[in-house]
């Protein structure tokens, strides 16, 4: 803050009305540059909010809330505004440069190696939500420092189901505050190693059951090529990741995984156990697109059409149910 | 071979009228001294063929084939009769101990560490299949040295439809012979170290697919915790492993899941892409019991109420199809 007034900006307007979002997601918008087996990107468009929400749109009316730099080129979220993304939430910093993250995949590419990390503006930013987004009834907080994650919390209406990620350098440097966000949110959403870590235990489907005893109503955990495993109140449901030959670059997997899954929920409006099963289901088929290209290339080009298809096919590569 | 007379006996008559059993197993049968988180056990019976073959029999009509040695205790094949799997192809080495194999599993025991290994018997042997053995329409080869499977197909009859496992002791020293193998059988099963091993290649999908150029007809990729993938020629099937609470005891698991999948197809009689995919639900539900206690403890006391509840739960954690 300098002097008194505001260093954000919000460049974009509320759209008409400002009507909710029925799903509001608070997370990154980066640079991104990326190097895989398959080739190298620089500074292409990246951060869990831009994956998450472009993924959620083919489902219901997003809301993207998070921080840009002074370097930050408005016109890369055009095509997020072309399909009725409410960036009002997106708030432009005129201080500091946009966060900034350089990673290399190897071999099986299950993990990245980050070899760069500038939080730059992400450093300092404590999201403010619009009115508007407050009264979302679904929300989901990204990857961040989980006191962010909890003053997001704070903002929100009584009744929206919330639902966040974290990774392990929280679960080891903030045990604590991220506890307490745990506590207050319907869902969390972590790999393997994390479940693994938080639980305290080497089995993960015991894991998947002690981070449920933390009040959360259902636990996801990711497992790259393995698909994911999620727990809830009623029991576990599993699937396999669907079987992409050409992986390209594994970057945002996790986040378009959890934009279709809460994207699924938020367009059911409820988030039963047969709710729950079929956000499964689509968080699997949006993350297998996002593998297919660099950033979000293939996410850019993605319509209905190939979506339902996906859908065949990911049912055709499952077992039958009887 | 003392004296020209075989020191090999057959301790167990064939059945009445010899009929031809559906489905053959060669393989090991031993002692195995276990340990894992959950508790230990010394000398209690194991080998892939006795896995197999008491999963197996849930489905169809088996044939055990194997080398006990000298100082093996015949009761502990009682059961296995009891059940009606036709043991005259068991052959007893009247010089040399049988096969045992001392191994511990850590942490998530998704590997096991082999402490001790004495082949003994096993060491020596070369099956010869009873006649009726070699009119069985399914065959199963378990891991062994590629040229013993390859002796083994020798004496089939030309319509049998055979898989075989491997390790990746044989991929690397034996890699000849073991291709000739590979190009024999119908079938492959390997885990997800092997494939890559195999194929070349760090993508278990690349992987899978470079195997079944080849000649198989598919290959299935176990990949323990995560489940199984099955390649075949009209495409590929996933499924997650079953979710079990507590594994004590990961031994035998990928041959029970072998034996519930050979089984299946060899009680449907064909091995199309459908009876392929419901023989991927099998193994699975197979192997998650083998996990349930040590050695063949839980196998034992397994009955049919057991198995059908057990497909019920698997397709409970299943994303349902539509």
């Amino acid at each position: 803050m300098s002097s008194g007034t505001s260093r954000y900006e919000s460049p974009f307007g509320a759209p008409e009305g400002a009507v909710p979002p029925r799903l509001v997601v608070v997370g990154s918008i980066a640079y991104d540059s990326i190097e895989t087996p398959h080739g190298k990107r620089e500074r292409v468009l990246g951060g869990a909010a831009c994956y998450f929400s472009w993924i959620a749109s083919f489902y219901t009316r997003v809301g993207l809330s998070g921080v840009i730099g002074r370097d930050f080129e408005l016109e890369l979220l055009s095509p997020f505004r072309e399909r009725g993304i409410d960036l009002s939430g997106v708030q432009s910093d005129t201080e500091n440069d946009s966060f900034f993250w350089r990673g290399r995949y190897e071999g099986d590419m299950n993990s990245a190696q980050t070899l760069e990390t500038r939080l730059n503006a992400l450093g300092v930013y404590e999201p403010t939500l619009p009115a508007h987004y407050r009264k979302a009834p679904f929300v989901f907080l990204a990857n961040t420092h989980p006191a962010v994650q909890n003053a997001v919390l704070d903002q929100l209406d009584e009744g929206a189901f919330s639902c966040c990620d974290s990774m392990n350098f929280w679960i080891e440097n903030e045990p604590d505050e991220l506890r307490r966000v745990l506590e207050r949110v319907d869902g969390f959403f972590c790999n393997d190693a994390e479940a693994r870590s938080l639980a305290g235990t080497t089995n993960l489907i015991h894991a998947g059951r002690k981070l449920l005893e933390l009040g959360l109503k259902f636990a996801v955990v990711k497992k790259g090529e393995h698909g994911a495993l999620l727990f809830h109140r009623e029991g576990v449901f599993g699937i396999p990741a669907f079987p992409t030959k050409d992986v390209k670059d594994p970057t945002g997997a996790g986040d378009s995984f959890a934009g279709g899954f809460m994207g699924a929920l938020a367009a059911a409006g409820e988030a039963g156990a047969e709710q729950l099963r079929a956000a499964l289901f689509e968080g699997t088929v949006m993350a297998s697109f996002t593998v297919e290209g660099f950033g979000l290339e293939r996410l850019f080009a993605l319509d209905e059409g190939s979506v339902a298809e996906r859908r065949r096919q990911l049912r055709d590569f499952l077992p039958k149910a009887d």
